[in-house]
């Protein structure tokens, strides 16, 4: 009975994913979905990604928060116009609120939007938001078994991003273990070493980002 | 219409988390359930916790996962009864799910039950599951916001658990702005600083929990 509801919800927000979509697709902006656990780094991890990507690009943000507005304070003392979107409970972005917020940018200017997905590791893969790439974040702290416990949000996510990855001299961490895992599930996706303190990483998963950016807006 | 469906489940899931807490007073089982994000050190902490308790308690576990049976494999490995329950993408548990397994135990012999919650600051909070306890672990890499963010989580909880305490001189982690933001959102829980890897603090935790389990079963 419970899985019937759920597939309710998830055909409802397949429409308006589809419609979000459209509408970016008419703007030529490029939506990105960055999904991850409570405290991978999704907010640091987006605050650089800005830093390196502003000068070619007019970006806004969207940040996805169960309460509070700490993240959007965070990118607004950047200059980029952001949305805080509270979901008052939800565990996860659906469709219809996006659509719903698209308004409030002047879509005509902008370039890429960053939404900021709930974090967890669960909800949030189930639902497009009608993004045009979807970014997941492990951390290093989580530990190498998460692309085996979580699969969808390992299998459906365009890149798999080691975060913290300074910090893996001082966890029992087996990276091996994790890019096998996930190239058996998600072929397709390359996966990035970073970390948002040191920098490193940084440059080569920007120039992965800009290139699929380029390839759906032209510029 | 969404909020209407969610709260359809949570009344039908409460009606059946009372039939579990029946269920366990006949029985006199103490219910633990651990609630964290992925990779905040659920398992550990659960062996660690077994490691403690197993010679003045008989205790089983119930593992709960997405998929596969990692943590329940490390558990029986202990020669502890062990269940693991697979929610096949869902993302906490539901009571129903705890009534359909506490006949696989032999009760009548059992004393405390751990269920380790799905992965996730979010969902598990909302579900009572029949427990006599919540435990809600924070390990100090996923940072220093989440009391704020995730409300429902450490508001309901009976003892937050800073977990990976011997990491916080590696991680930028206010852990009196976790502690004053917990004592504000529930002053009647109590904060445990604990290392998993290095055993700081679980003798305080586990003394707690032992009073705890002795105030329900009497022994």
């Amino acid at each position: 009975m419970e899985i019937k509801i759920v597939k309710q919800i998830l055909e409802w927000n397949e429409d308006v994913s589809r419609q979000v979509t459209e509408e970016l697709d008419k703007n030529r902006v490029c939506l990105i979905n960055v999904m991850g656990s409570p405290g991978a780094g999704k907010t640091s991890l987006i605050t650089e990604l800005i830093n390196r990507l502003r000068d070619s690009y007019s970006i806004g943000v969207i940040e996805g928060d169960i309460a509070g507005q700490i993240d959007a304070d965070r990118i607004a003392t950047m200059g980029i116009p952001a949305v805080q979107l509270q979901t008052d409970g939800a565990c996860h972005i659906e469709a219809m609120s996006i659509q719903n917020i698209l308004p409030m940018f002047d879509l005509e200017s902008l370039d890429v939007i960053f939404v900021e997905n709930i974090g967890n590791l669960v909800c949030p893969a189930e639902f497009n938001i009608g993004e045009d790439l979807r970014i997941s974040l492990l951390s290093v702290p989580e530990g190498d078994d998460k692309v085996e416990k979580y699969p969808l949000m390992f299998e459906t996510t365009d890149a798999l991003v080691i975060n913290k990855y300074d910090m893996i001299k001082y966890f029992n961490f087996d990276e091996n273990r994790v890019i096998s895992r996930e190239n058996e599930a998600n072929p397709d996706a390359p996966v990035f070493r970073v970390s948002t303190v040191t920098g490193e990483g940084l440059d080569g998963l920007t120039g992965w980002i800009r290139e699929r950016i380029s390839n759906k807006i032209g510029k």
